[in-house]
């Protein structure tokens, strides 16, 4: 199997995506051809051979001198002027947070009919953004904490008590986000939140939290549910802690829960997951309150694809390749303009 | 100013959108200089001049001999092994249905940074599926009719009485839309409705509701209302009849309303619009129903652009043309990579 790892981006976590692709090269070289795409801040790509896989590559610019890629219909091509090399197989969508996480990568790779492992349109618009998130869960039957929306050209206040989480509305990871204890920190946890998003969600923050991480993606018919964790966690993930996850490759401990909690953590899961998030593996982040199961955030494209779940990641990556949706095209037979041009007589 | 007006598309509504774009060349080439990019089945892009711009060229296939155009950053653009001609300009996204209003071509567009008028990718994810709809029009305090959803993969019945109305849940227009009166009539109106998504949505019809539309723009700091047009009918509107819209440039006749109406379906409108669907002329359509007023639908990408609507048309595309949402680019200095490297030492 060919798998062409689509990484980087125009997004705050473009170094977060090159973390992630340098672990999955570990992972999945002695089990797949690998081939790797750069997509840089400009949104130009590069093709890199597996054995520049190193973060210096980026951040030195030393890639802009590999060869230039361009999107056509079934591939990735590099056109001189008189050669071409050519790049087919499946696609990684590996582009954490914008452009990779708001559907634009998913509507790229659609529209030039290029297969992908990764979250569609749909399904990134609505965990990209963590009120669509909500609203999605609620029509789903799964509970998340709740919440209020503030803007960045209006000042507000909170209707909640401290503690409060503030939020960006729509980045992954813990950019931005902020635990508030008094009025006096509220206004500076706001401005931070803004740099990143002019909406901002405010949640009460519950101590003492358990939380739960669960991964899976369907494949031959079913869902498959990786092992569930209980994430070691400090009051909450700061950007740089959280971000370690994206270069883990070591097994997780499988968090102990009784067969029932299980049951209800992988429900939810495929109350989330069913008829929207096919074709990507995902991985729910689950808060339990007072025996209560409640969705925190939906990650499509979790960091190294959160490879340390799966007991065996690349059958895991295999499997969903081999199950991949796809999309229904219309057929066009000019009938309707036929018709009129014969009502016209002409 | 150069406008490039984008149509055809991989959609059950490819043709209406040549009619549209036939349509608005009319209403606008004494105003602006117009280029034509066709969009195949295929999702080949062709460079259409004015004078070709007949339905028949289309219907032909005789649109295959004209020069391909790729995009680039910015631009299309037609590369030869000696030559290339570029085409600058504002685009216009009249793709109706699939790909134009299903956040495809929003995407495509964004990720080469070319502006264009119509809806972004949450916008466009919002409008196309009527389920969604429904959330967003909730969240936003807006009421719509209540419904429930039908899958193709099991059979049901409905809860509501006779008659009700069966829609696909993605599809524009009034394709695969029947009014059923009898449980006779039902199963068979799922099938046709199922042809075209697999997902249906059913709603009670209601008898002589009175039906508005509204169509609208944000340019120069301020939302702009069209006319109030109260839509002639039949029972409903059936493919042909309604996709006579899409050829439509005669001014609309200004419903009778008192200010009060006029007010609350402005005020409904803005409520949908804002922080939304900047950058996108959109044409909502109302119903009311005991002094109520409900959202029917939202169409980002109206029929001809409902050019019909507005007293000076060419004026509104220039003034939207001239307010385009700008996407914020995050920076990347790959500080983070820089960290990670001096904490290893290397």
């Amino acid at each position: 199997m060919q798998l062409i790892i689509l990484f980087g981006g125009a997004s705050y976590e473009h170094e977060i995506s090159i973390v992630s692709a340098t672990t999955l090269k570990e992972k999945l070289q002695d089990h797949m051809d690998l081939e790797f795409v750069f997509c840089d801040v400009d949104h130009t790509l590069y093709h890199v051979h597996a054995k520049d896989m190193k973060a210096k590559t980026f951040s030195s610019g030393q890639y802009k001198k590999f060869a230039k890629l361009t999107l056509a219909r079934g591939k990735f091509q590099n056109v001189k002027l008189f050669s071409k090399t050519e790049l087919h197989g499946i696609v990684l969508n590996l582009i954490h947070g914008g452009d990779g996480e708001d559907g634009t990568i998913a509507s790229l790779l659609d529209f030039y009919e290029i297969k992908y492992i990764g979250p569609r349109i749909d399904a990134s618009v609505f965990s990209y953004d963590k009120r669509y998130t909500k609203w999605f869960a609620a029509a789903r039957g799964v509970k998340t904490l709740e919440y209020e929306t503030l803007h960045a050209d209006e000042h507000k206040d909170t209707r909640f008590s401290f503690p409060v989480i503030i939020k960006p509305a729509r980045l992954g990871s813990s950019i931005g986000v902020s635990v508030v204890r008094s009025v006096e920190e509220f206004d500076y946890a706001l401005d931070v939140a803004f740099e990143f998003d002019n909406t901002v969600i405010v949640e009460p923050f519950i101590e003492g939290v358990k939380e739960y991480n669960l991964a899976g993606y369907f494949a031959h018919g079913e869902i498959h549910y990786s092992m569930i964790e209980e994430p070691q966690k400090t009051e909450f993930l700061d950007f740089e802690k959280k971000y370690m996850d994206f270069s883990r490759t070591e097994s997780a401990h499988e968090a102990t829960l009784d067969e029932n909690m299980q049951k209800r953590l992988k429900e939810n899961f495929k109350a989330i997951y069913r008829d929207m998030f096919e074709g990507a593996l995902i991985r729910c982040d689950f808060f339990v309150i007072k025996d209560e199961v409640y969705l925190n955030e939906i990650n499509p494209i979790p960091g190294s694809m959160a490879n340390y779940l799966f007991k065996d990641f690349p059958k895991a990556i295999e499997a969903l390749a081999e199950s991949l949706p796809h999309r229904k095209r219309p057929k066009v037979t000019y009938e309707y303009i036929h018709s009129i041009s014969q009502a016209k007589g002409k």
